[in-house]
């Protein structure tokens, strides 16, 4: 993708669109701390969007995200701030989360993802911790992850490697969440929605098969019965 | 029992118990992630309205369930669908729960049920992870389940089989609660209030009993104390 | 203690002492849930109302006590029921609590007991379901108990083995706790306040030494700091 | 530092930074248990005030803390008390928090520290009950704490014995967090706020590192991308 011009301000065209993405990024954060996902202010959700005359390769879209260390009880659309797919910040008033190198880069090289998410909850870390992947041995784990749910590599924050090892990890992967090694898991969808349900199931599971494998060990699940699973949830479950 | 021809509409001498059931059914929704049972939209209640004009072996009655993939946040009465016991939509502006063919199943199968209700609580889906079943080491599950709680088949989804094995697996028992194998827990009652019930205690007891044995092994309850006990608290517990 | 006349009635000397307590008793409930010690309608707390004209030994005392089977969204103080300490109904709608038994056992036999709680909180009820006692390891534990948390025996509702089991471990012991074998907690304390206390420091300590030995061992407190840290507490804490 | 003489109130020139405080210190108390740190009445957050003019070495500061057993739901700034840094109480209609003289330990010997938090949260009590050190396998905990989580000396409530032992621990510590044996956390930070966050946060580490262990082994971060995350949180993250 071409790195393109940083926007100065919200494009004209894009204004009601992000101001839309801020309503519905700032109502998602509430989920985090309800499904007990994150303490204090980490945690971060962010929402993509798309410029259809922002040139080749969604190079103009935006992603409306957090701003860093900024408590739950104060989140509001207002506070929400928007950066380019760069990471480069375009309006707001505080700086963005420190993890929004991590969404832009994934952004910038998957286009399909419109949502993403990222939670140190607690069981799903504690596989990151170990830098085990998560076996598919639930049947509400075919549906959505379509398998086990994988690890990530190991990397710092500071430059690229964290959002590169998000989309290695799941370009080509039916689970839309990864752990990433000793840190936590970042999650991914269509929408924002969909990137913050597939974080709540991603931790549900994670305590679950935890659980289970706690006091002896987890029946697999045949690999013909996880893909009849994860093709009726994924074409059938839900409101159309 | 007979293939009934599907009802087009409520008839209009059940027009008031729908109503009424309707009403229970969505209230009841809210004990769900009361008791920590579900996350997200996980997770259903339902209940009979039965017919007595409605032919031989309630083959006319109705049930009411919640829509699939809703929000627990938009679950009102009005919301509510309703379906017949051969699982097929009767009344509702949305798609029945994906689980709806497994509950109505239940309905068709066992006359004496007025209510059921799935969760995928964590502690009972660990035990269903491992098809193993609950041991009776307490007095609280001497007294609801009358025993162990049960695991059932392994069962897709898409057709009879969840159902079938639900109604396998609970008749002739005493436990109200099924864990089915790599899925999640079934409880049944004479009315949704108490399938409800016996889905908060099925996950109370699960995660008891899986403490207990983290660090040891839970003592056994003679079998004659399990019997007194279940006998007094299906016959004397609770206002009458 | 003589088996004194059933009260028919509240008697008018202790009217305002017995609305006092239901009214005590009432809000005391709502600590229960809160501090996530019960689900669905289980889980009870007691107060003695002292009659200082009722005869020697406490014989005319009454106790309040939540009624049977009762949601704690619907307890209020007109809910709460009368019982004399026999356990026999004085006053209210309802039926009292099926554990008024054991409560009543323990006013009738520990004069010096004001309030009683029983619960199933899950950590100190998965203790009792190995029939271990928690050792005393930390300072908390020392402060509140005294020493470990003992271990009563089994019994079955019914008739006054609960009851005599409490008093018999309690007795002699510094712990306002018990464990009952396969059941729960029972506490007490000069109050019903006191009593509540003690049911959620003792779910707390059965929790944070449950957690403490599943990957190793805690440390043992020596006998001198344990005595140290609970004549302290027991005569300095809190305000006076 | 010399044993100034106490204040008999608070000095005039301090009323407003005084009052300031028990506004922040009775809000910050609800955090406690909004993160499930605490039960009951356990746990307490001070401040300092400095006292520019009050001799040297902040001989003359003062700190506001909780009052001693009081009810979470009757904490307000009005019912926070002030004492001076011997612990002595300077104003307020109770008691102070058995913790005091530990709290004012700290103000007294670490003179960069603003805030000081306790609590026996469930899982750092749980590591101090084994007395072992949480080892740094998380990148958040390389954040937050720049390393392993530290354990103290066991010590009895009385005398100097728990400052002595936290002061003693976290000095030369990157650690805003200790361990104390058989007892539980205390944290430090530059304001009250900065301390809870680290009690937040060193609960949310102990319950994820002990999840990891549970069924294996963490592996371990290297030194120095411990050492590049802790620069990095301590210099960039937040707003500036």
């Amino acid at each position: 993708m071409p790195n393109a011009a940083r926007p100065t301000e919200v494009p004209a065209h894009l204004r009601a669109a992000v101001d839309a993405a801020k309503q519905k990024v700032a109502a998602l954060h509430a989920e985090l701390p309800r499904w007990e996902l994150v303490v204090w202010t980490a945690g971060n959700v962010s929402e993509r969007v798309r410029d259809d005359q922002g040139g080749p390769d969604g190079a103009g879209d935006l992603l409306v995200i957090k701003p860093s260390g900024v408590s739950y009880d104060d989140i509001t659309p207002e506070a929400m701030v928007v950066c380019d797919v760069q990471g480069r910040l375009v309006e707001g008033d505080r700086s963005p989360s420190s993890d929004t190198a991590a969404h832009a880069y994934v952004y910038a090289h998957m286009p399909e993802v419109g949502g993403v998410v990222h939670t140190h909850s607690t069981y799903a870390t504690a596989w990151a911790a170990r830098g085990e992947e998560i076996p598919c041995v639930l049947t509400m784990m075919a549906d959505e992850f379509g398998g086990p749910i994988p690890v990530g590599p190991f990397a710092v924050i500071g430059d690229d490697s964290i959002g590169r090892g998000i989309v290695e990890t799941l370009r080509g992967s039916r689970s839309p969440a990864v752990l990433m090694a000793n840190h936590g898991p970042f999650t991914i969808g269509g929408d924002a929605r969909a990137a913050v349900k597939a974080a709540v199931l991603c931790e549900e599971v994670a305590r679950a098969v935890h659980v289970a494998r706690q006091v002896g060990e987890p029946v697999p699940i045949a690999q013909q019965h996880v893909d009849a699973l994860y093709d009726r949830y994924q074409n059938v479950y839900g409101q159309r």
